[in-house]
């Protein structure tokens, strides 16, 4: 059986409807070659760090590290360790990437009609320059031209960085990172790559770790955390560390957004119980609804922009998670309810100019109903754009016509990857350029947009807005 | 820089794809110059009591009394004070009205893609006539111009009423509003103008004026309201005042739709608390889902139309109610549950042949889920159109996809404006023919309507459906 | 008047754009005639038993049993009384059925745009040749020619059953069912006629005939049920002869998708709390849930396959469901947690090979928050397609556009008919073809998916995803 070309089509994402895809591909053509601002994601510094560093075998490179493409395989039978994911305990799994490789190839089909799919499709022949179908039989021949392509030296990380033309990268940090990569980035010269203060692992007191993280922070800030006013007090050194190297903004994910303030003498109570392993459900609600108003407050003073990602319920699967740890596609979304929730943080912080609050929810029946009115009201607030399972050709279609309506485009803070792939950054924000030329392109055969608005508004999505909202 | 001439397209809102833009455009034509019904909004009846009343200036008439566009503004940085909205302390604000204007018109780009932008536009350009796009550099040109046009008799309020073709026009109005407009009006033969009974203040317990406005209700009412008994008697005696006037209708804002009768003495009991400043917020919910039911039992005698609109809370921005008041853009809505709360009153009132209830809501994700099963199954109930932030295009057609299938066209109570905005009128009819006629035309190039059903369908959304829900 | 002649468009629920219409023509021309697979319905099995059962008169076939319909006439004010539906007093209801078939034809318009109008024609016109448009004047002439139809050996449900090509069908057969029908279809060798475990009436003890139900049970099972390890015994002994009858599945309606297991000697004391009339509402809501993990575990030993139908508010309308009983169009969905809820029992069951769950949901905010996710990584789920008010055009769009992108297409179970009237069946399977077919031609001329690909994909939607997700 001969395989198939594999020919992308240059018009995807585009509406069939010869007219709106006509204006969409102007639309498109103006944006599609802007510089990438990425102010969130998860790339590891370390891969940007080292000048040597390589993207790895083709499995380690789509596999085994993302969490997308293992749930999928997973779901369908597919077991962890045939994919060569390490197991905590040490047990055996599959060592041979080309088996891995294999494993994958064969269920392939399972990503049709998934932003998974199109990502790796876009991956795979415009990147790596693919040009047959993966398929069990193409497999191994793909394997080694990505194994030949990947050895070249144009597919260093750094190399890629370059083509690219990423103009920002943020990473993510724990609170208590050192930042010796991003040190070293920066003594390099390379300060467009910067961290990003995620104090997670400090604040929410039911993380298991939280005992370990505080000596950890104590270490890393020089501050001896002993009561709430020192953990306060070595938070801000770490921001002002962060910041020092470039950090724009700060990221916090919250199972629910409540927030609501402690007096000193309250916070100061918990955080004893906590210090002395007492401390119970209610009180790491109530400390991390604290923190939220108290990172608040702090954005205000330093600048660093405040994001807020709510609504997973982190490994959901708890056999999986003692096997394999976190991030494999096991984190399950709650409904979300932002009104309430957020009211107090608002009131208090809402409309200072000096604060940014970026918004991001796994629950789209808040789009319209909470977030774009809050939107469209507190001057601090923009909407991040569709998140996780969202990030993808329907996510955003839903998350245009549900939210500008009423939150107006320029309360919306543009496109982020959100990825851990790094090879993958410029497929991610190929489909959101794409996708909201189309939407664009709709409202101007629709007649309610003026072509040379929408042009504006088509930067504003693919370049603009993201950087209006983080770097302003 | 020459200004862009403000061209609107005659095919705003329809499709692209041609054969549906043709059936939507016969469609339209047919249903475009039909009178209005209007049968629920906010236009003050003092504006068509008075023969002399004129709209003001552009910025009296756009800006300052428009939450919609307030809060868009106030969303972006740009303070109520300098858009010349009164502070209840008194403080100065702007009172240039050319410069609320330029200011106004500089941030005309923040609109794009909104509601507001396309009523605004054809408000504009349809009907003062402006011929170039709102931007800084046009907006003193443009403030002449409507200045200009608003001096001449054809832009009074009375001459726009007969221009605009407005068959019924519900105002919305409180208990213990004496109708002194409305009463002018009857006398004056314009009959059509009819107020509607709004008793929000007088059944909320937690309305902090409700002692106050219980005595004004004693005033109005004629009836001394000691006690439920005369309370209830009070507002019957009000509902035929109302009635006298032409009423159509009650309306009923609530936070939830949570009905539940209390015995007479329960409902003695917690109105004497309120009386003597002593009831709580338990007390609160309860009263008010008893009135509910109340209110209901009084329809069924009297006639009146009962609106509920649930599932905003009110005034979320604590400094920004002090400073300015409501209707700021700070409402922000809430999910809400209507299966089971409103089980209580549909078992009681719903199947009765003399009821109509009319539900609006803010929580779309009920449209399917429970608004379109009730309403496909109780005789008395009709669905509202989209309202507040979900009166735009895409809130139409989402309405349309979610809330027909189930709930039958029949079942739902066709467009209203809901405006404060009197000159909007018409544009806002206007998107919600041209959108219902697209809609149609969608099923009919789809196969799944026949076009002279289709055209049957487009008047009933355009006038039929408002008219007996209301008028029958 | 002459009468409409009934065209029905060989492209319906297709999209208007031609270049998509001609490849979801394509799509569809190869799966229109594939075998039906009918995994999950309420079709009646005595009238597949008996060779010489006749459908009844057009009244009895389409209104009288018929809840979709019942409750769209009842909604706009006709008595069900007047519809022929036998009320439990057995106070007198219309018994002419030419009368009945009047009062629906001259109703029909409000079937406008829902599926029950679109399933309406294509039984009228495709399955009974009927030739012009049911309306009040052509009633009558329309009642005549069904009538001469249903009297040819043609349409007996026998016949049909043939005609229509039907693979598989299971019904839905209570756990207390003695199966002397399905024996009956078994010994003549219909074993393609499948009955359905479904034991709610015996499991949800707030269901008021529960005591009895225990009693039918052990005079089925023989197994004298008299604590919690009997009642466990007789399930099991129910569970074995519906297999031995060609039981594929299981199906399990609940308020809520809460499980959680109980220890034995809890659940046997709600059993005999229960047995004792003494059980309150806690004890059903724990005992259900915990009969669900109980009845995941039997699916394990024994291979049924178990299906979850979630969020129905059952009987709404106390007054209809007094004088009529239950089916009468007044169960209203409520709003449904899908993530905490199920995840006592995922934990337990959802990574066995040997275990397949199928969720039916009412709640579509959870498609892409709750369902999806859930399905795209535990290897047992599998989400059934759109249920009851969702099993429309739209409905299904809405399905494909908020599931596929994250949970896959491959972690679908296809398309159930779910009706309980048999002559639908073709007419509701045609719908799902047609739209899944159009949505596979959107992605074609997106450009996200290749020609081969969606006609894949489009025989799993047809009849793969069914066939292994049922008889795998």
């Amino acid at each position: 059986m001969s395989e198939k070309t594999w020919r992308l089509s240059p018009d995807r994402c585009f509406a069939a409807e010869p007219t709106q895809r006509a204006v969409a591909r102007d639309l498109y053509a103006a944006v599609k070659d802007l510089p990438l601002i990425a102010p969130h994601g998860h790339v590891p510094p370390a891969l940007l760090a080292d000048p040597d560093a390589r993207l790895g075998t083709p499995a380690e490179l789509f596999i085994i590290p993302d969490h997308y493409i293992l749930r999928m395989l997973y779901s369908q039978g597919v077991a962890l360790e045939e994919l060569g994911v390490p197991r905590r305990d040490g047990a055996a799994v599959e060592t041979d990437h080309r088996r891995i490789w294999q494993r994958f190839a064969e269920h392939f089909h399972l990503f049709r009609a998934t932003p998974t799919g199109l990502w790796l499709a876009d991956e795979l022949a415009t990147l790596f320059g693919v040009e047959e179908r993966l398929t069990g039989a193409s497999a191994q021949r793909i394997y080694d031209h990505l194994e030949a392509q990947l050895a070249r030296p144009e597919f260093t990380p750094r190399a890629l960085l370059n083509r690219f033309g990423i103009e920002v990268l943020c990473t993510t940090d724990a609170a208590t990172d050192p930042l010796d990569h991003h040190r070293k980035l920066h003594a390099e010269g390379l300060t467009h790559i910067r961290p990003t203060f995620r104090p997670d692992a400090v604040v929410n007191l039911d993380n298991p770790t939280w005992r370990t993280q505080i000596d950890a922070l104590s270490a890393v800030s020089g501050v001896d955390v002993v009561d709430y006013a020192s953990y306060v007090r070595a938070l801000e050194q770490r921001r002002a560390a962060f910041k020092q190297l470039g950090a724009l903004a700060t990221d916090h994910a919250a199972l629910t957004p409540y927030t609501a303030r402690l007096s000193t003498h309250e916070a100061d109570a918990i955080f004893q119980r906590a210090l002395h392993g007492q401390a119970d459900a209610a009180d790491a609600v109530a400390f991390t609804g604290h923190m939220l108003m108290e990172m608040a407050r702090m954005s205000i003073e330093d600048g660093l922009v405040m994001q807020l990602h709510v609504g997973s319920l982190r490994n959901h699967h708890d056999v999986l998670f003692t096997h394999f740890g976190p991030d494999m596609g096991a984190d399950i979304p709650i409904a979300t309810e932002w009104t309430r929730n957020l009211r107090p943080l608002l009131n208090a912080y809402g409309a200072d100019p000096r604060f940014r609050l970026i918004l991001f929810t796994l629950d789209e029946s808040t789009y319209g109903r909470e977030l774009a009115p809050l939107a469209g009201h507190y001057p601090a607030v923009r909407l991040g754009p569709p998140w996780w399972f969202f990030d993808s050709v329907n996510g955003m279609r839903r998350f245009f016509d549900r939210v500008i309506e009423t939150a107006g485009l320029y309360n919306t803070a543009g496109f982020n990857d959100d990825t851990r792939a790094f090879a993958s950054i410029p497929s991610r924000h190929d489909v959101w350029r794409r996708v909201s030329c189309d939407w664009l392109a709709g409202l101007v055969v629709q007649g309610m947009l003026a072509e040379d608005e929408a042009a504006e508004m088509a930067y504003e999505c693919a370049y603009g807005l993201a950087k209006r909202a983080y770097c302003a």
